[in-house]
Protein backbone atom coordinates (compact mmCIF):
# COMPACT_ATOMS: atom_id res chain seq x y z
CA UNK A 1 0.00 0.00 0.00
CA UNK A 2 1.47 3.50 -0.94
CA UNK A 3 1.73 6.32 1.51
CA UNK A 4 -0.50 9.25 2.02
CA UNK A 5 0.77 12.56 1.67
CA UNK A 6 0.20 15.91 0.99
CA UNK A 7 1.83 19.47 -0.35
CA UNK A 8 0.39 23.00 0.74
CA UNK A 9 1.76 26.21 0.57
CA UNK A 10 1.78 28.44 3.20
CA UNK A 11 2.48 32.24 3.53
CA UNK A 12 4.99 33.51 6.43
CA UNK A 13 2.51 33.70 8.73
CA UNK A 14 1.27 30.33 8.17
CA UNK A 15 -2.32 30.84 5.76
CA UNK A 16 -3.03 28.13 3.35
CA UNK A 17 -5.20 30.66 1.93
CA UNK A 18 -6.46 34.49 2.49
CA UNK A 19 -8.86 36.00 4.34
CA UNK A 20 -12.37 36.59 2.79
CA UNK A 21 -12.71 33.36 0.03
CA UNK A 22 -14.93 33.84 -2.39
CA UNK A 23 -15.94 32.45 -5.81
CA UNK A 24 -14.45 34.96 -7.21
CA UNK A 25 -11.24 34.86 -4.75
CA UNK A 26 -11.03 30.90 -4.27
CA UNK A 27 -7.70 31.52 -2.05
CA UNK A 28 -8.95 34.28 -0.19
CA UNK A 29 -7.07 37.81 -0.91
CA UNK A 30 -4.01 37.74 -1.99
CA UNK A 31 -3.92 33.85 -1.64
CA UNK A 32 -2.95 32.99 -5.33
CA UNK A 33 1.02 34.55 -4.38
CA UNK A 34 0.99 31.80 -2.53
CA UNK A 35 1.35 29.40 -5.60
CA UNK A 36 3.84 31.88 -8.16
CA UNK A 37 6.69 29.69 -7.10
CA UNK A 38 5.24 26.56 -8.20
CA UNK A 39 3.01 27.96 -11.35
CA UNK A 40 6.57 28.94 -12.52
CA UNK A 41 8.25 25.41 -12.46
CA UNK A 42 8.23 23.37 -15.66
CA UNK A 43 6.86 20.23 -13.69
CA UNK A 44 3.80 21.96 -12.82
CA UNK A 45 3.62 23.71 -16.52
CA UNK A 46 3.62 19.93 -17.74
CA UNK A 47 1.03 18.75 -15.01
CA UNK A 48 -1.06 21.15 -16.53
CA UNK A 49 -0.62 20.43 -19.93
CA UNK A 50 1.50 23.24 -21.03
CA UNK A 51 5.05 24.00 -22.15
CA UNK A 52 7.60 26.45 -20.40
CA UNK A 53 8.77 27.00 -16.98
CA UNK A 54 11.92 26.91 -15.25
CA UNK A 55 13.97 24.22 -13.53
CA UNK A 56 14.80 25.28 -9.42
CA UNK A 57 16.12 23.56 -6.02
CA UNK A 58 12.20 23.23 -6.25
CA UNK A 59 11.73 20.88 -9.33
CA UNK A 60 12.90 17.85 -7.30
CA UNK A 61 11.26 18.05 -3.85
CA UNK A 62 7.76 19.42 -5.90
CA UNK A 63 7.79 16.31 -8.12
CA UNK A 64 8.90 13.85 -5.75
CA UNK A 65 5.83 15.23 -3.26
CA UNK A 66 3.45 14.89 -6.52
CA UNK A 67 4.85 12.03 -8.71
CA UNK A 68 3.49 8.25 -7.90
CA UNK A 69 -0.09 9.95 -7.12
CA UNK A 70 -2.98 6.92 -7.40
CA UNK A 71 -6.20 8.72 -5.94
CA UNK A 72 -6.81 12.53 -4.00
CA UNK A 73 -8.73 12.82 -1.46
CA UNK A 74 -10.34 16.60 -0.86
CA UNK A 75 -12.55 18.43 1.67
CA UNK A 76 -15.97 19.78 0.28
CA UNK A 77 -14.43 23.70 0.43
CA UNK A 78 -11.87 22.52 -1.22
CA UNK A 79 -14.19 21.48 -4.07
CA UNK A 80 -16.52 24.47 -4.37
CA UNK A 81 -17.96 26.78 -3.23
CA UNK A 82 -21.15 25.52 -2.82
CA UNK A 83 -22.84 24.27 0.83
CA UNK A 84 -25.74 21.62 1.75
CA UNK A 85 -27.67 19.73 -1.19
CA UNK A 86 -26.15 19.47 -4.16
CA UNK A 87 -28.57 20.84 -6.61
CA UNK A 88 -28.49 21.61 -10.36
CA UNK A 89 -26.29 23.13 -12.55
CA UNK A 90 -23.95 20.61 -10.36
CA UNK A 91 -21.09 22.11 -9.24
CA UNK A 92 -17.95 19.78 -11.04
CA UNK A 93 -14.53 21.85 -9.47
CA UNK A 94 -12.80 24.97 -9.83
CA UNK A 95 -10.48 22.56 -12.81
CA UNK A 96 -12.52 22.86 -15.93
CA UNK A 97 -13.72 19.81 -17.57
CA UNK A 98 -10.39 17.73 -17.67
CA UNK A 99 -8.84 18.28 -13.77
CA UNK A 100 -5.08 18.35 -13.71
CA UNK A 101 -5.64 15.31 -11.00
CA UNK A 102 -5.83 12.15 -13.72
CA UNK A 103 -7.06 10.20 -10.54
CA UNK A 104 -10.18 8.96 -8.97
CA UNK A 105 -10.89 12.14 -6.62
CA UNK A 106 -12.39 11.54 -3.06
CA UNK A 107 -14.55 14.39 -1.56
CA UNK A 108 -15.31 14.35 1.81
CA UNK A 109 -19.26 15.65 2.20
CA UNK A 110 -22.42 15.12 4.29
CA UNK A 111 -24.24 15.44 1.18
CA UNK A 112 -24.29 12.11 -1.09
CA UNK A 113 -23.84 12.07 -4.82
CA UNK A 114 -23.22 10.02 -7.60
CA UNK A 115 -19.73 9.72 -9.17
CA UNK A 116 -19.09 12.41 -11.31
CA UNK A 117 -16.62 11.57 -14.71
CA UNK A 118 -14.87 14.17 -16.02
CA UNK A 119 -12.38 13.88 -19.30
CA UNK A 120 -8.45 12.82 -18.82
CA UNK A 121 -9.02 10.19 -16.19
CA UNK A 122 -10.56 12.33 -13.15
CA UNK A 123 -13.48 11.11 -11.36
CA UNK A 124 -14.87 12.85 -8.67
CA UNK A 125 -16.44 10.59 -5.70
CA UNK A 126 -18.57 11.79 -2.89
CA UNK A 127 -17.91 9.85 0.61
CA UNK A 128 -20.00 11.06 3.08
CA UNK A 129 -19.27 8.50 6.07
CA UNK A 130 -15.79 10.05 6.83
CA UNK A 131 -12.64 10.91 6.52
CA UNK A 132 -11.18 7.64 7.39
CA UNK A 133 -13.46 5.52 4.60
CA UNK A 134 -12.63 7.92 2.37
CA UNK A 135 -8.84 7.09 2.93
CA UNK A 136 -9.42 3.60 2.59
CA UNK A 137 -11.58 4.25 -0.44
CA UNK A 138 -8.59 6.38 -1.69
CA UNK A 139 -5.87 3.43 -0.75
CA UNK A 140 -8.03 0.56 -2.78
CA UNK A 141 -8.12 3.04 -5.45
CA UNK A 142 -4.50 3.92 -5.92
CA UNK A 143 -3.25 0.19 -4.61
CA UNK A 144 0.57 0.54 -4.73
CA UNK A 145 0.69 4.38 -5.63
CA UNK A 146 0.27 6.90 -2.79
CA UNK A 147 -2.93 9.02 -1.62
CA UNK A 148 -2.31 13.01 -2.30
CA UNK A 149 -4.27 15.03 -0.31
CA UNK A 150 -5.26 18.54 -1.98
CA UNK A 151 -6.95 20.02 0.95
CA UNK A 152 -7.57 22.39 2.06
CA UNK A 153 -6.17 22.83 5.87
CA UNK A 154 -9.00 21.50 7.80
CA UNK A 155 -9.42 18.22 5.85
CA UNK A 156 -5.21 18.54 6.20
CA UNK A 157 -5.86 18.72 10.02
CA UNK A 158 -7.89 15.71 10.27
CA UNK A 159 -5.89 13.97 8.63
CA UNK A 160 -3.17 14.43 10.92
CA UNK A 161 -5.18 13.80 13.66
CA UNK A 162 -6.39 10.48 12.53
CA UNK A 163 -2.99 9.28 12.33
CA UNK A 164 -3.91 9.22 8.24
CA UNK A 165 -1.29 11.16 6.65
CA UNK A 166 2.24 9.87 6.19
CA UNK A 167 4.28 13.19 4.74
CA UNK A 168 3.13 16.76 4.61
CA UNK A 169 5.55 19.23 2.05
CA UNK A 170 4.98 22.96 3.87
CA UNK A 171 6.05 24.92 0.80
CA UNK A 172 6.54 28.53 3.19
CA UNK A 173 6.00 31.41 1.23
CA UNK A 174 7.98 34.87 2.11
CA UNK A 175 4.48 36.85 2.13
CA UNK A 176 2.00 38.41 4.70
CA UNK A 177 -1.52 37.23 4.59
CA UNK A 178 -3.25 39.17 7.41
CA UNK A 179 -6.06 36.45 8.18
CA UNK A 180 -7.70 33.37 6.46
CA UNK A 181 -7.08 29.45 7.12
CA UNK A 182 -3.90 28.37 8.94
CA UNK A 183 -2.44 25.48 7.83
CA UNK A 184 -1.12 24.15 11.08
CA UNK A 185 -3.85 24.96 13.39
CA UNK A 186 -5.89 22.99 15.70
CA UNK A 187 -3.22 20.35 16.47
CA UNK A 188 -2.08 18.81 20.05
CA UNK A 189 1.30 18.49 20.84
CA UNK A 190 -0.40 14.27 21.66
CA UNK A 191 -2.15 14.30 17.88
CA UNK A 192 1.04 13.17 16.02
CA UNK A 193 4.98 13.01 16.64
CA UNK A 194 6.66 15.75 13.89
CA UNK A 195 9.74 14.36 12.05
CA UNK A 196 11.89 16.80 9.80
CA UNK A 197 12.66 14.77 6.89
CA UNK A 198 14.02 17.55 4.47
CA UNK A 199 15.09 21.10 4.47
CA UNK A 200 15.05 22.97 1.10
CA UNK A 201 15.60 26.58 -0.28
CA UNK A 202 14.24 27.60 -3.73
CA UNK A 203 13.41 30.79 -4.99
CA UNK A 204 11.01 32.39 -3.47
CA UNK A 205 9.91 29.46 -0.79
CA UNK A 206 10.87 27.55 1.89
CA UNK A 207 10.49 23.61 1.43
CA UNK A 208 9.95 21.50 4.86
CA UNK A 209 9.00 18.09 4.85
CA UNK A 210 7.76 16.31 7.67
CA UNK A 211 6.60 12.78 8.30
CA UNK A 212 4.07 12.48 11.12
CA UNK A 213 4.65 9.27 13.72
CA UNK B 1 24.39 52.47 12.30
CA UNK B 2 24.16 48.70 12.99
CA UNK B 3 20.91 46.32 11.85
CA UNK B 4 18.20 45.72 14.30
CA UNK B 5 17.71 41.76 13.86
CA UNK B 6 15.81 38.73 15.66
CA UNK B 7 16.42 35.31 15.93
CA UNK B 8 13.23 33.53 17.27
CA UNK B 9 12.70 29.62 17.49
CA UNK B 10 8.62 28.69 16.62
CA UNK B 11 6.84 25.27 16.60
CA UNK B 12 5.87 24.18 13.44
CA UNK B 13 2.69 25.14 13.98
CA UNK B 14 4.04 28.53 14.73
CA UNK B 15 4.38 29.06 18.32
CA UNK B 16 7.16 31.22 19.95
CA UNK B 17 5.91 29.80 23.10
CA UNK B 18 3.76 27.25 24.61
CA UNK B 19 0.05 27.48 26.42
CA UNK B 20 0.10 29.01 30.25
CA UNK B 21 3.25 30.62 30.48
CA UNK B 22 3.90 30.56 34.12
CA UNK B 23 7.00 31.64 36.42
CA UNK B 24 7.80 27.83 36.48
CA UNK B 25 7.35 27.55 32.78
CA UNK B 26 8.36 30.89 31.42
CA UNK B 27 8.01 29.08 27.95
CA UNK B 28 4.52 27.92 28.64
CA UNK B 29 3.83 23.93 28.57
CA UNK B 30 6.62 21.90 26.16
CA UNK B 31 8.03 25.48 25.42
CA UNK B 32 11.52 24.37 26.20
CA UNK B 33 11.67 22.11 23.24
CA UNK B 34 11.70 24.85 21.40
CA UNK B 35 15.60 25.42 22.11
CA UNK B 36 17.00 21.74 22.73
CA UNK B 37 18.28 22.62 19.11
CA UNK B 38 20.53 25.50 19.97
CA UNK B 39 21.16 24.61 23.66
CA UNK B 40 23.27 21.59 21.87
CA UNK B 41 25.37 23.65 19.79
CA UNK B 42 29.12 24.53 21.28
CA UNK B 43 28.09 28.17 20.59
CA UNK B 44 24.73 28.55 22.32
CA UNK B 45 27.51 27.30 25.12
CA UNK B 46 30.11 29.35 25.13
CA UNK B 47 28.18 32.16 24.67
CA UNK B 48 26.54 30.89 28.11
CA UNK B 49 30.27 30.16 29.89
CA UNK B 50 30.25 27.02 29.70
CA UNK B 51 31.95 24.24 27.41
CA UNK B 52 31.35 21.54 25.20
CA UNK B 53 28.22 21.28 22.65
CA UNK B 54 28.31 20.78 18.79
CA UNK B 55 28.68 21.58 15.24
CA UNK B 56 26.08 21.22 12.90
CA UNK B 57 24.75 23.34 10.44
CA UNK B 58 22.60 25.46 12.60
CA UNK B 59 26.47 27.01 14.14
CA UNK B 60 26.65 29.24 10.96
CA UNK B 61 23.55 30.68 10.69
CA UNK B 62 23.27 31.09 14.52
CA UNK B 63 25.79 32.56 14.98
CA UNK B 64 25.83 35.12 12.19
CA UNK B 65 22.27 36.26 13.71
CA UNK B 66 23.76 36.27 16.84
CA UNK B 67 27.40 37.67 16.42
CA UNK B 68 27.94 41.93 16.27
CA UNK B 69 25.13 42.69 18.39
CA UNK B 70 25.90 45.59 20.84
CA UNK B 71 22.37 46.08 22.73
CA UNK B 72 19.05 44.68 23.28
CA UNK B 73 15.58 45.49 23.22
CA UNK B 74 13.16 43.14 24.82
CA UNK B 75 9.40 43.19 26.22
CA UNK B 76 8.66 43.51 29.68
CA UNK B 77 6.72 40.28 29.18
CA UNK B 78 9.94 38.50 28.34
CA UNK B 79 11.57 40.15 31.09
CA UNK B 80 9.99 38.70 33.74
CA UNK B 81 6.40 37.74 35.17
CA UNK B 82 5.67 40.82 36.68
CA UNK B 83 3.12 43.37 35.63
CA UNK B 84 2.03 46.91 36.79
CA UNK B 85 4.57 49.20 39.62
CA UNK B 86 7.65 47.56 40.24
CA UNK B 87 7.73 46.81 43.91
CA UNK B 88 10.78 45.44 46.37
CA UNK B 89 12.11 42.69 45.91
CA UNK B 90 12.93 43.83 42.49
CA UNK B 91 12.22 41.38 39.28
CA UNK B 92 16.01 41.18 38.08
CA UNK B 93 15.20 38.87 34.95
CA UNK B 94 15.13 35.30 34.36
CA UNK B 95 18.88 35.29 34.00
CA UNK B 96 20.58 35.42 37.07
CA UNK B 97 23.71 38.05 38.61
CA UNK B 98 25.44 37.39 34.54
CA UNK B 99 22.69 37.61 32.24
CA UNK B 100 24.30 36.23 29.22
CA UNK B 101 23.40 39.68 27.13
CA UNK B 102 26.73 41.36 28.16
CA UNK B 103 25.37 44.51 26.67
CA UNK B 104 22.84 47.27 27.42
CA UNK B 105 19.30 45.80 27.57
CA UNK B 106 16.07 47.96 26.48
CA UNK B 107 12.85 46.74 28.31
CA UNK B 108 9.48 48.33 27.58
CA UNK B 109 7.05 48.97 30.26
CA UNK B 110 4.96 51.27 31.21
CA UNK B 111 6.63 51.72 34.62
CA UNK B 112 9.03 53.96 35.25
CA UNK B 113 12.35 52.14 37.10
CA UNK B 114 15.69 53.06 37.61
CA UNK B 115 18.43 50.94 35.09
CA UNK B 116 19.54 48.01 36.94
CA UNK B 117 22.96 46.75 36.47
CA UNK B 118 24.06 43.43 36.71
CA UNK B 119 27.67 41.37 36.78
CA UNK B 120 29.04 40.93 33.06
CA UNK B 121 28.57 44.11 31.32
CA UNK B 122 24.01 43.72 30.67
CA UNK B 123 22.53 46.76 32.39
CA UNK B 124 18.39 46.60 31.96
CA UNK B 125 17.31 50.45 30.83
CA UNK B 126 13.62 50.45 31.75
CA UNK B 127 11.98 52.62 28.70
CA UNK B 128 8.38 54.24 29.21
CA UNK B 129 8.25 56.51 26.27
CA UNK B 130 7.62 53.61 23.41
CA UNK B 131 9.11 51.14 20.97
CA UNK B 132 10.75 53.64 18.71
CA UNK B 133 12.21 55.25 21.53
CA UNK B 134 13.97 52.10 22.94
CA UNK B 135 15.30 51.33 19.47
CA UNK B 136 16.90 54.44 19.40
CA UNK B 137 18.43 54.16 22.32
CA UNK B 138 19.56 50.55 21.72
CA UNK B 139 21.13 51.90 18.32
CA UNK B 140 22.73 55.03 20.25
CA UNK B 141 24.12 52.54 22.55
CA UNK B 142 25.20 49.92 19.37
CA UNK B 143 26.99 52.15 17.43
CA UNK B 144 28.30 50.31 14.67
CA UNK B 145 27.19 47.20 16.41
CA UNK B 146 23.54 45.39 15.84
CA UNK B 147 20.52 45.39 17.44
CA UNK B 148 19.40 42.24 18.90
CA UNK B 149 15.24 41.97 19.32
CA UNK B 150 15.17 38.96 22.27
CA UNK B 151 11.42 38.81 22.13
CA UNK B 152 8.92 37.68 23.05
CA UNK B 153 6.11 37.66 20.19
CA UNK B 154 4.15 40.76 20.55
CA UNK B 155 7.03 43.02 20.78
CA UNK B 156 8.55 41.48 17.21
CA UNK B 157 5.37 42.15 15.81
CA UNK B 158 5.47 45.80 16.78
CA UNK B 159 9.14 46.10 15.31
CA UNK B 160 7.76 44.50 12.17
CA UNK B 161 4.53 46.70 12.34
CA UNK B 162 6.78 49.94 13.05
CA UNK B 163 9.56 48.70 10.37
CA UNK B 164 12.30 49.29 13.30
CA UNK B 165 13.35 45.74 12.52
CA UNK B 166 15.60 44.11 9.55
CA UNK B 167 16.00 40.84 9.99
CA UNK B 168 14.10 37.94 11.72
CA UNK B 169 15.79 34.57 11.70
CA UNK B 170 12.91 31.62 12.37
CA UNK B 171 14.44 28.13 13.79
CA UNK B 172 11.47 26.47 12.95
CA UNK B 173 11.14 23.41 15.07
CA UNK B 174 9.74 20.10 14.15
CA UNK B 175 6.94 19.29 16.99
CA UNK B 176 3.76 20.96 17.95
CA UNK B 177 2.65 23.01 20.88
CA UNK B 178 -1.21 23.27 20.10
CA UNK B 179 -0.91 26.80 21.81
CA UNK B 180 0.37 29.67 23.50
CA UNK B 181 1.69 32.58 21.22
CA UNK B 182 2.83 32.53 17.96
CA UNK B 183 5.53 34.47 16.45
CA UNK B 184 4.00 35.81 12.64
CA UNK B 185 1.13 36.72 13.93
CA UNK B 186 -1.38 40.47 13.94
CA UNK B 187 0.52 40.99 11.01
CA UNK B 188 -1.43 42.73 7.55
CA UNK B 189 0.32 42.01 4.15
CA UNK B 190 0.60 46.21 4.03
CA UNK B 191 3.01 46.11 7.81
CA UNK B 192 5.95 44.75 5.52
CA UNK B 193 7.46 43.39 2.59
CA UNK B 194 9.28 39.91 3.21
CA UNK B 195 12.10 38.85 1.07
CA UNK B 196 13.55 35.09 2.23
CA UNK B 197 17.14 35.78 2.46
CA UNK B 198 18.56 31.96 3.65
CA UNK B 199 17.08 28.67 3.95
CA UNK B 200 19.23 26.11 6.01
CA UNK B 201 18.17 22.74 7.06
CA UNK B 202 19.62 21.29 10.34
CA UNK B 203 19.28 18.21 13.21
CA UNK B 204 15.60 19.10 14.25
CA UNK B 205 15.26 22.93 12.80
CA UNK B 206 14.37 24.56 9.76
CA UNK B 207 16.19 28.04 9.49
CA UNK B 208 14.45 30.58 7.61
CA UNK B 209 16.26 34.12 7.37
CA UNK B 210 13.66 36.85 6.44
CA UNK B 211 14.51 40.40 4.95
CA UNK B 212 11.77 43.21 5.94
CA UNK B 213 11.73 45.94 3.90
Amino acid sequence: VGKAKAQISISADGYAAGPNQSEEHPLGENGEDLHSWVVALDVWQRQHGREGGETTASTPIYTEATANTGAVVMGRKMFGPTRGEWTEPLWNGWWGDEPPFHAPVFVLTHHAREPQEMEGGTTFHFVTDGIERAFELAHEAAGEKDVSVAGGAATVQQAIRGGLLDELLVNQVPLLLGGGERLIDNLDPGDAKVEQVEVVGAPGVAHILYRFG
